[in-house]
């Protein structure tokens, strides 16, 4: 059994990486750590884990990472460098296996983390060693790397079908526009009042236009993908439920291919891949809440040329914790559906 | 006191119209029809109006429209130009002003409505005495005319920011896409499986995509106002939440003008007017839910040259039935602002 | 027309109180009072005020209230009674009228007020000048008052039932339980992780199980209406809705009576009111939601001697801001309907 | 791997079974049974299922009982009698373990059924096979039954802290109320009004007061604890939420008793039990939806001598589908938790 540390286990993507390793065969919890809250069970912050045998809260330097195999970061942006960095430094620390869900480690260009996240890298010199880690695109690198940089929500909604399109030269690299709304836990248990249930139910709004920071990190995988530079457009939304994202992609189709040429493509791309689905339905966020699947279909545009395609998630899984826990699967060589196979609770 | 009659009132836009006109100080309900209801009280069907002393539901054909001095018509696509054609066939009925909220006279030409609503127009001889009455657009014209066409729900979160933008010759013709999301009261109290509340709770999806009807209603205002056909990209979404509409507009700004310029034509458009708001921060659903109002921000884009746009509307008001009563308010000359002005419910 | 203050104009309940008085025809907002914003303008709290022109957020301390008719008070407890002890201590402010919708004026004796607040009563000298004020109950004392404890929300949605049923008689006076839920408003725009929407939304709690403080002031009022002491059952639950109450109360008839009586008695007592509602089928805090309804029904139980009635309001408004409008329009001779006969937004 | 056949797998207690049991290791899924929709797949009337591979669906005709072990019934209640009667006619299927969802075989009494459910029981000789089955109360006879009654959804968050103080005496008899609270899947699949997202959205309503068919089993499994005749009162509401009940419960603490000793009665009753928990917090149905658990606690209400109880559970899950599976379980002597030992998602 690998032992698992989680940092910030404090937040929901940290309770999410429980609830996911709790029902996984190859692992156990051997570490949970959130600061502010050390010596605290978990059960006092979130009452239905009292059923399992958790560890108590620890702060990160109470930690033995020497007996720890891989771990889990939920920090915040700017104290995942600061941490990983200082974990790092020791010496008897250097097996481990980091799998970061903050921004920290995904943007290779320093100058572009400090561009989108206004603050100084605190870890430039563990930057290179990072790898930007969506399962279904980089699996062969992953398996390589010790420091995955978990992608964002917004993104792996976005990647997941523009990847596979602009590597095959099918959608022109310009006018991409990423229409993108997000459940709620998007923000995290911050409390503020914007995130109040009378401010969020009932509502929907537009937020960060322009300027939402998953813009650096979409821009340089689908960069990457296409090569050549990306600007794309891309605006968030906050939705009134607690999980998932559905994303509506706007492309225009590369003359001479057809809207069929793109379904084939993401259709093959993702035929043997049991967490990404292109349907000819509509998605429905409902129907991957909760779990690591993406489901994503191609629609013709009412323009000539053009194509529609929607994608569906959670942000709380693809787009953090399973997501974390299938780059594990793939770090250790685990079935790579090993504890995340189940099905969405429906309704 | 004018009197009015309302054409489908068990619905919820006809519901939504008698709370507004109960409020209205210059004209009394006459007359409420619903046939498939005919002889219920309208409590029956709404409890929460059994405070206020209303007609009993009739039959349409036992109406005198002789004694009525305005319709509302809130009936389903084609039942609407039977029934209009059926009434005003009536040569007593010729001064009734006819309201209508449904989609048969929005469409100009005959064979755009056959096209998008696959179905024969059932009174073509009408259709030319209609207008599209969107009243910060068309107040002149609706003044001179007796049968108004009552804009659609997305289609009015649409026109308001995009044809001043158009007339102005501010941005590009080509590449304009709308992503607009609506509560479930958009598809009326049909009672189906997709819209119960197990299916809809906690989900978003996107339907119709590249074929929804509204799509000619827009394409055919926005190329009046562009003086040349235009396509969009309009793809709607359902959303958890019982009323409103946000509709996300991405557009290429036409060169030499920037950002400054949009914004600039539309606060001027919308100075005088009291319903239409252009804000800078970000627009919120739930602040002009139950209300008339229109907001809109206009952002910079992340990508050179384009800007986003994003209005909200409440789909029962602003999308039917308070712009209803905003148009009769111009029909008679009076206040338009009349009974309108009521501030939204928040939280 | 009279002069009104609203003093907290920053919280939900403020809120409201402006939107209902915008359409009042007999008053003016003159100051609004809110000092942590002082010098904002409205909208900057809630953007759906832009559309009128309201006053300048102030201090308290800069209002002149010689030249106010009319003080709404809805600050937090405690606060209430400082800040009126202060204003009345003026003597050119010995005319002003006061609705005081927080607790602090509600509990008679000051030993209760100390007792379920925790707190030394601040204004012990004000109390005895101050009275209960629901309306359909206390209206002719209302009118000999100017300080008027504005009732909660809980205890309207229990008494309107329950106090002409014990002044009649025709309940036990022991065994009343009175099973509370509530939308979210009622927690206030307070900022805590409690009220996160993720932490509402899909799901249900009940809170301060046997110790809420509104008990006291409901057993105060049905211990009038009875004569003799009463204690009562009373369970709040959080509901993940933002507006309305529903109280489910179980009670025992009295022998001889029958469960008609306990109808005929709530029937005959409302009859000539406007807002209190005694209906045969099943009340739906959806039919009364943003309006100075309530809606009453009374079923039999499946036990022999037991009935069941049910009421519905809005905590924001019958439970608070429009009950304080419907007592000022009492206290000033108005048309008690006056700016109250809107019908709820449905659905 | 026990071979499982579902019927009535088309609605939302037949689809959480399939999610259940596709992550149940000793198991397999051999038929999904759905006569209106024979032939299809069950991912055309829930796409959330079509990574599994999955029975095609078919009509109960069709199965070959006698290679099935253990069979689901998730019909509407007296076809669910005539089905199982038709089954267990045929020799070759008196092998089969046969567990009802429906309340076909809930009330001992021939009479009772007919009273509640006025329809004639269509399986009276098979009733008395038949065994009411909760799993925590009645463990050692369900191992020696084949034909279980599942207990319903509303008295399973009754029983389970009800039954442990009636059989030790701790409360009255009389004067139990129940004031339960439910999601919208309690309703099913079935398509009315009632259900609409947007007449159930930002409401809640009381119903079937005093009459709600679910009151006959509870009272019949209290009386069975007590050894004498119980009548209850009990109260649903329907809530605006996909999943889960909360059962508020008011009881009167028998003399000399406190309530420490209700709360050490349960706590002792529960403390070897995986599924049930008594805690000293509030319990939030946020903490279980979606699982087996059954979360409770025991509170000092304000009137002397009594006591108010609140559980949550997830309708669909302790309340039906999951709770079937426990029951399987211990029918084939799995280890009880097997496939159920999961965690809520939250948020």
């Amino acid at each position: 059994m690998k032992k698992v540390a989680i940092l910030g286990a404090s937040g929901y993507t940290g309770a999410e990486l429980i609830r996911i390793l709790l029902n996984h065969k190859k692992v156990e919890i051997a570490a949970l750590c959130a600061n502010s809250n050390a010596s605290q069970k978990i059960e006092q912050l979130y009452p239905h884990l009292i059923h399992y045998n958790l560890p108590i809260l620890q702060k990160v330097e109470e930690v033995d990472f020497s007996k720890i195999d891989v771990v889990f970061g939920c920090l915040p942006h700017t104290a995942s460098q600061e941490t990983f960095k200082k974990i790092l430094d020791d010496k008897k620390n250097s097996h481990l296996k980091i799998i970061d869900l903050s921004a920290d480690f995904r943007l290779e260009n320093i100058s572009d983390y400090e561009k989108w996240y206004e603050h100084e890298h605190a870890a430039p010199n563990l930057q290179p060693q990072a790898i930007y880690a969506l399962p279904e695109i980089h699996r062969n690198k992953i398996k390589k790397h010790n420091l995955l940089a978990n992608p964002g929500c917004y993104p792996t909604s976005a990647l997941l079908p523009l990847i596979p399109l602009l590597q095959n030269k099918l959608i022109e690299i310009s006018d991409i526009i990423i229409d993108a709304k997000s459940g709620t836990s998007g923000a995290g248990r911050v409390v503020k009042q914007g995130n109040l249930f009378c401010e969020v139910n009932e509502s929907v709004r537009a937020y960060s236009i322009g300027k939402h920071r998953h813009i650096g990190e979409i821009e340089q995988e689908l960069s990457k993908a296409a090569g050549e530079k990306i600007n794309i457009d891309f605006t968030p939304h906050l939705l009134p439920i607690n999980r998932g994202i559905i994303s509506t992609i706007y492309v225009k189709i590369k003359s001479p291919f057809k809207l069929d040429d793109l379904k084939n493509c993401l259709e093959t791309k993702y035929e043997d891949e049991f967490f990404v689905r292109v349907i000819d339905g509509d998605v429905n966020i409902k129907d991957v809440a909760g779990t690591n699947f993406c489901m994503m279909t191609v629609k013709a545009s009412n323009v000539v040329g053009r194509a529609v395609i929607v994608s569906v998630i959670d942000n709380l899984c693809k787009g953090a914790s399973t997501q974390a826990v299938q780059n594990m699967n793939i770090l250790f060589g685990f079935d790579e559906k090993e504890g995340l196979e189940f099905a969405p609770i429906f309704p």
